[in-house]
């Protein structure tokens, strides 16, 4: 018999809050990437058609860490119909050491929600100009909220704006994030007006087709492509990727198959094999991020295991200091 | 919020014990793999050198089953130095309609280890004589126990002998089922001798190199190897494979790559398209199973998603009845 921890999502939130600990986490996550023998084999993905569901199962072992994550993500795209969110899904935490099950957090995907906001000031950190202060984020989800909120913690942030597809959705979120974040947040309802002397503009959606054109850039800014994280999306022109001073993926290997550089190869404006910096090579100090005030940037993130590993370490490392959760005997 | 139930293994046990349900389950899911459209994606596998682990997922969905299964199943060949079982983990069951988690099945591998009995004695009901009365079992390890006890529920078993390459082992294990089933279960220390007039012969060991040779089986008698789960494992001589009457994987693409079908081909004895039936395709009478009385048969048992999700299904669905194991709302 071993003794494992059992948290639900309302103890994560508790515990794991998107902090400058959790971006310190998963910006230590890529440094591995970079610099270790990280293991992060392909994702397992189960296909449920007659439901429209999938599931992904992901996981990465980073040496160093005590335990590795095994993540759980269902996203079946009826349920809104019948009031259920489309995603959810868990993350088990092993023992790198045995195996053992140390913790189940039963976390709906919001701990997924905090590393992939995580990610994307991670990026901004790292490749934004330090003293960028307008950020304009497309989409109106859960995502365009972290986002916006993670780069606040990160770049001195005193103003927003949001497009969305939904111009109801965008005025809403604005409205949310201007109480909650203290600087004021306009919905916009044209893109390019929305980009217009933003130095960040993160890109947020589920969308097919480019809602990012690239004469719409202007110098010093930096773009974070966060949204596609499968072959069929695509949020920002090809061109942005062909043209920009720096590109920079999470995971080449992931953004070459499902990324937007997957579709700037599609495209023919890169060839497959161009070698692109990953953003843990910067952190690690490895390869250079931006040149310069002027040069335009970016950041490809497709979701990788490392986060996963990274921030279910985190969460089970705090509630066990905590002593938050209920423990099971088995 | 949605409710879950999380199960211990002493739970599991008290629940799910190996008996002719567990049986007709994993029949049912054979039965499945042959008429329905089941996915069942190819293994996530993770290796951690430095410790000796390594970490398979598997997962299968069968059309018309409520649920489906994700197996987390970790092996950490240190963990006996520190007085740790090796094999671990757990099972995550969810619901195939909305993704939604319905229970965290903690068994230690538990379950694992009756889908893999019950899937034995589906070879054995299909497969060997329905006289049988006489087993010859190969290894002396936990599926040594459970395949003798599993046979003995579909066949009329009256006396067994266990061959094991240690003794002491066979010995203690013969003791002990001597005991446990009612009839005479003696080691054997030659194995030409355990399989002389024994009708079923199941081969349950880890070997690397064949403990079952073909001049010594007999007319009519039938072989189920369970062992064989890696590419470099080798229980039975492959001129088993190829010169046996009837010759049935479990699931053939997974034969051809890790079970004794594998090494048959790689020793030239079979080419690797050749097309032999899969067990659900006689389960479910598409093809025809054994002969007559004198066939030699064969069953190639690498273990598939589809016994974890039909186990953890039966497992959910009986815990529901009794109310059995701890909700968790989250």
């Amino acid at each position: 018999m071993t003794a494992m921890r059992i948290l639900t999502e309302a103890e994560l939130r508790r515990i794991v809050p998107l902090d400058l600990d959790a971006i310190a986490c998963v910006e230590g996550a890529f440094h591995a990437l970079a610099t270790k023998a990280v293991a992060m084999p392909p994702i397992l993905r189960l296909d449920i058609p007659e439901e429209r569901g999938e599931v992904d199962v992901k996981t990465a072992y980073v040496p160093g860490l005590d335990g590795f994550a095994i993540k759980i993500s269902p996203g079946f795209f009826n349920n809104p119909k019948i009031g259920l969110q489309s995603t959810n899904g868990l993350m088990v935490l092993l023992s790198a050491k045995t195996g053992l099950v140390e913790a189940v957090l039963l976390d709906n995907g919001y701990l997924t929600d905090v590393r992939t906001a995580a990610a994307g000031a991670v990026a901004a950190r790292q490749l934004s100009r330090s003293d960028a202060a307008v950020a304009a984020i497309f989409g109106a989800g859960m995502q365009a909220r972290l986002q916006l909120e993670a780069l606040s913690l990160v770049r001195p942030i005193r103003e927003a704006r949001i497009w969305a597809r939904d111009a109801a959705k965008a005025e809403a979120v604005a409205a949310d994030l201007t109480v909650k974040l203290g600087f004021p947040v306009r919905a916009e309802a044209d893109g390019r007006a929305a980009v217009d002397g933003a130095e960040i503009i993160v890109t947020t959606t589920p969308s097919e087709t480019p809602v990012l054109r690239a004469e719409w850039l202007q110098p010093g800014q930096h773009v974070t492509a966060m949204g596609s994280d499968a072959e069929h999306k695509n949020e920002i022109e090809p061109a942005i990727v062909a043209t920009a001073g720096l590109y920079v993926a999470d995971s080449l290997k992931q953004t070459r198959r499902l990324g937007e550089l997957h579709h700037a190869i599609e495209a023919g404006l890169v060839t497959e094999d161009t070698i692109f910096p990953e953003l843990g090579e910067i952190v690690a100090g490895r390869k250079p991020g931006r040149s310069g005030p002027e040069q335009i940037t970016v950041a490809d993130l497709t979701g990788t295991g490392i986060q996963d590993t990274a921030i279910a370490t985190l969460a089970g490392a705090r509630a066990a200091m905590a002593g938050a959760g209920t423990i099971f005997e088995s």
